[in-house]
């Protein structure tokens, strides 16, 4: 027992996020950021802010930039919730929703920061296991459980659940609250967000750290049914009333006001993303159908832990995880072209 | 029981901070923000920022600012932990030391948001009572305790612990970890920073929303030895490993060398302080004394509720709490010059 700590803090399994090199040597294919800058409006908005505002606590309801996640996804404003990056936002999610009598229930390869939460709230959990081809089957989580929270598309697999599997695993689940973690959401997959009005135990939990090129302003954001919103304004209400920092929401705005950049840059990670995969392929590799800005990937006969340390070496970061079932996989995020055509060649040279 | 909802999610007290009304309409002395913008060198780094790093994800360890708070405190890096604000590293630092066999403890009258963490996290907790005059007696803090948490200076009364009283407090309860919450201490109270190589349980908690006038921006810390930031550590890993932004962690380091600026604000604000003090004391107020940049005060025969409705008629916020003992005083934060005269100005009408 470690002087002076509460009990419960030895026992805990803190997450371990993929390297930030401090340096820029590396050409960083790890942590799934986005390869293109924010949107040049939020280079506008930093130039011209005026810094006096800062001295002001932030407003702490977030009221313009939720009334303007709200218009965006077609939510009433009392439907979202904001938080510090989707991390902050899910750890309250399980703390609002998860501390249940059963256990709760999310895929056995999947995001792991689930399992970091469950013992940080004390939470049961249980983990169907993916099929052969790492896909989520529905009927899986359709026992008693506690909650549900599966990502889609799932990470670190990049496979998005088919059409109509939504619906029915919120159906089958009445009793229990539903996360879908849509981190990924945006580069393929179908978002639940429609299924809101029918389903009261639906949360999406959503980021700006993807899809709009903003990891280091760390942004996040809930939607669902008032009762849920109201649930997780508590939570945050007796943690930190002001989350989300004034240039954060500014920057935030100005994203949200320029979505031809939003779609040309989602676009343009798709695009790459088909590219590699192809050319993967060619080099032997399985890959993993993604809707993510990811791929995950197998080689028919390379170690995929020798493969990590090569590329490494060869100056590219991608994420290998030491953990059954993947431990000869990795995950490659979707860079620029020329990055992509940087690790490609560097595969080349590894594998021959 | 609301249908979805964790069990506890009910019984919590959330905190409610003071008003920020989202128009320009009125002075602000509710929430003890700084009159005085950052300094000029968080507009020159923000007009400069490089707007890609944002896609990218910050150092989880906030290096380069965990590094520059050391140096600046005289401490190693490991005995620095920084968050989303202070009130984030208070929530983790009751996670961390305050769930205890027996009960925390921290004065009746200060910082409501104490009760709210002890909510959240089924801590226990007693509230040896402030004297007459508002002032802690360090031996209320001797019996057998789970933790101990103090402001210095106190809010919302402002005053300072005398000389002396820390090192007391320090070691009558070696077994304790003993948190002393300087949010406000950079306006005339002793930092516990020199104390943190002989105390290892003590946990000091500053902000650079005050006295750095940045609350919109929020950035908390602790200092304190290596063990303790260790278990904070392990939280914030098991909660958000990312909590502090690239603009946050950018902003903090050009305020932090810019010492001249600070030392001259600060320096304002006590002037201010004093010359506000004085004039309050001549319209009947009794004033108590303050090491903050807001004062408590209570009018002789005016009620504090008709004071608070009549100042906002008129176009100032302050704070009044409706809690026992201090429910017949209001809390003013120090503006600068020119909002001080119209709070006079306006209390003199309001007196008449």
């Amino acid at each position: 027992m470690n002087r002076y700590w509460s009990k419960q803090i030895e026992d805990l399994d803190p997450y371990v996020p993929g390297e930030q090199p401090r340096d820029q040597q590396y050409i960083k294919l790890n942590t799934n950021e986005n390869p293109y800058p924010p949107s040049p409006s939020v280079a506008d908005l930093l130039r011209n802010f005026e810094v006096a505002r800062l001295r002001k606590y932030p407003d702490p309801e977030s009221t313009d930039l939720v009334h303007a996640m709200a218009a965006y996804q077609g939510l009433n404003a009392s439907q979202v919730f904001v938080g510090n990056g989707s991390d902050e936002v899910l750890a309250h999610a399980f703390q609002a929703f998860f501390r249940q009598d059963y256990p709760i229930l999310f895929p056995d390869i999947s995001y792991s920061f689930y399992p970091v939460y469950c013992k940080l709230y004390q939470i049961e959990y249980q983990q169907p296991a993916l099929d052969a081809q790492f896909c989520i089957n529905i009927r899986d989580y359709a026992s008693t459980n506690g909650g549900i929270i599966i990502p889609n598309p799932n990470a670190p697999t990049g496979i998005a659940l088919e059409s109509g599997a939504l619906r029915e695993l919120l159906a089958d689940n009445p009793e229990s609250v539903v996360i879908i973690d849509e981190a990924y959401v945006d580069f393929g997959a179908e978002s639940a967000c429609p299924l809101i009005a029918e389903f009261p135990n639906l949360l999406v939990v959503q980021t700006f750290s993807k899809s709009r090129s903003m990891a280091g302003l760390r942004l996040g954001a809930a939607f669902g049914q008032e009762n849920l919103i109201a649930a997780l304004q508590r939570v945050k209400n007796s943690f930190n009333s002001y989350p989300v920092n004034i240039l954060t929401s500014a920057c935030a705005l100005a994203s949200l006001a320029d979505e031809d950049y939003f779609q040309q840059c989602r676009e343009q990670v798709i695009a790459s993303r088909e590219r590699l995969s192809i050319e993967l392929q060619q080099l032997g590799f399985e890959v993993f159908p993604s809707s993510s800005n990811f791929v995950l990937v197998r080689h028919h006969r390379a170690a995929a832990a020798k493969l990590y340390d090569d590329l490494r070496s060869a100056g590219i970061l991608v994420r290998h995880f030491k953990k059954a079932r993947i431990n000869n996989c990795l995950r490659i995020s979707i860079g620029s072209d020329r990055e992509c055509d940087a690790l490609i060649s560097a595969l080349h040279k590894i594998l021959a």
